[in-house]
């Protein structure tokens, strides 16, 4: 559990011993010479490499990282006909990494990332300042307009509650992207020489009951406190949709969150995104999902997950079950996608069989 | 009505010739030397001085400035027994400079506030941006983590809901202050030396059902959208609480936004905050809401306005009720701050009497 903290005390958590606590997840169908620039921040930490597509293919990983690579017969091995929730040629399939951790922080990024610098010119350690985000409490309850009342120089403003300023703990680090935005492909269509140069100097944690559209490029969590939610979808491969893995993902996690009483936090650690994706190809991928949206976002708006459940587990199976009730009407792959995150709960939980049998309300052994 | 825009037409407003539509609403109890530094972006405006304190006293204002004050005198022969809904030794008073203004925009600040300088070391004109702010829309429903997606470089991001683009007009625009942060007293006293220094350079709607604190130092708003809500309430003399006045009128203002569909932002302008106010004088001040504010602010959170509450006066004029019905049990005081709601509304409509003899569901002429 992470302790309720006083605003000075978190200011500055110290930056832990994660080595042992934290894995990188990076999905990917080619080397990963982007590593060369996150070397300083990166090396002392596993990856978990999901290699999408070709499995035969050979990912080159620069020297001197420690990680394990699966491909699609890796996947396919471990988890059997439950293999059937992890998508296949599409950057959803990174979820299978979380799955498979067993560490209690993750850290994914994609790799088009590139280190970005703060306005000093000085480089970004985006795992620390997630880290940071993730250690220090959320304030979901009400808004404080210093931003993250826990960041050094800042404070909760006069009119905040005393008795809301313990906050809650984090479970999502939700950062963001300098250079190449991440546009839908009608923005990017209308709006192709469009670069975020804006360095926004803050953390704010996400209201309760404020859905938000959260990108899986440069994302960190609790995986203790959040990750059986994290699921990312059926993207890509025999599926109508794709790019809207990670939004799926942050409605899910949203709604649980607020339900379980865990903050959501957004804004730094940025990254460098270096290559927008091509807008056409994107928009065949997009297409769908810019109309279902429209019925799917009214639907997490309105979800309420009844008090019985009390660990992200049941919640995911009673969303699930409401997805199927009343997504499926909007089209059919609702349907099948209301399976596969019932599938996918079934998976995590056999790789990540309880401690004792039991899991405590915030998802953790007992 | 704001015209519903694109995020790029929206992107960079023009400035609009607003010399005949807004008025600068400061109280003081000095001389407003102040103004010296605010020439270059001030003196084109019109000010409505709210004189505090002792009426015999002279206020000194800067020459070439225009400007109409009111000292207690002044608003006793204007509101009759009504003045009693406008408080005295303290700057609360200063609403009484939204209710005789005749203009669509107010901006109001404190004497102690300076222009502050941005990262790159220019002067910063806060009523450019707040007039920035407020001129483009708000997005209440779903949370943009490129935060103000109507500001120059920024858009949507991929998953932003296309039928919430166009947003909702803006209400309210809450600036920030750099050096002095707006602590309460317990804050001030066990972090004497804190020093806002962080420049965050970002616009946001404050999701709806959301509340924040609303601090009165550096804040503009649209007169005919929200002008009959921003009720300073009953503070210093003669009531057992100050500076809750802001706080009062954030919570109201929130609530009846959220009814009507209206937005409000906070973060850009900062203005330079030159000087804390006595930590223990405030003590004394705001020991009672600090109590207050643990049982306020779960009201304002569970307030519900029924659909036929149109205009703002309508939904006051329920706040006041309800208020009474709720609150007066924390203690006396809300049942007369309830009654002064009711009397400030009925004096603002004396001195604003609706053109055509009725109002629109903004607060607008018909």
């Amino acid at each position: 559990m992470v302790e309720p903290a006083t605003a000075s005390q978190a200011a500055a958590p110290a930056m832990p011993k994660l080595k042992d606590e934290l894995d990188i997840v990076i999905p990917t169908i080619r080397n990963l010479d982007f590593l060369e620039m996150w070397r300083p921040f990166l090396q002392p930490y596993h990856l978990i490499i999901v290699q999408d597509g070709d499995p035969s293919k050979t990912i080159k990983v620069p020297p001197g990282f420690d990680y394990e690579l699966y491909n699609r017969n890796d996947i396919n091995k471990i988890l059997g006909p439950k293999a059937s929730c992890i998508s296949f040629k599409d950057s959803a399939c990174r979820c299978f990494g979380y799955m498979v951790s067993k560490k209690k922080y993750i850290f994914t990024i994609d790799d088009d990332c590139f280190v970005a610098k703060d306005p000093s010119g000085k480089a970004v350690n985006a795992l620390e300042q997630h880290i940071k985000n993730i250690l220090s409490p959320s304030t979901p309850f009400f808004f404080n307009t210093l931003y993250d009342p826990f960041r050094e120089g800042a404070d909760f403003v006069r009119g905040y509650p005393f008795s809301l300023r313990e906050g809650v703990p984090t479970a999502v680090s939700h950062g963001l992207w300098l250079n190449i935005p991440d546009y839908d492909a009608p923005t990017q269509l209308v709006k192709p020489l469009e670069r975020n140069t804006r360095f926004v100097d803050a953390v704010l944690t996400i209201p309760k009951g404020t859905l938000f559209p959260m990108c899986g490029m440069n994302l960190a969590f609790d995986r203790d406190l959040i990750g059986p939610a994290m699921y990312f979808g059926l993207m890509g491969d025999g599926q109508p949709i794709g790019r809207y893995d990670d939004m799926w993902a942050g409605w899910c996690i949203k709604v649980i969150c607020d339900h379980l009483g865990l903050g959501v936090k957004t804004g730094l650690p940025y990254i460098y995104h270096s290559k927008a994706s091509n807008p056409f190809v994107n928009l065949r991928k997009e297409y769908k999902g810019i109309f279902w949206q429209e019925e799917i976002i009214p639907f997490f708006q309105q979800v309420v997950l009844p008090k019985d459940c009390t660990t992200v587990q049941k919640c995911y199976i009673e969303l699930a079950k409401q997805v199927k009730e009343k997504l499926s009407k909007v089209d059919p792959y609702f349907d099948k996608l209301a399976d596969a995150m019932v599938t996918w709960i079934k998976a995590w939980d056999e790789l990540n069989p309880p401690a004792g049998g039991s899991s405590a309300p915030n998802g953790k052994a007992a």
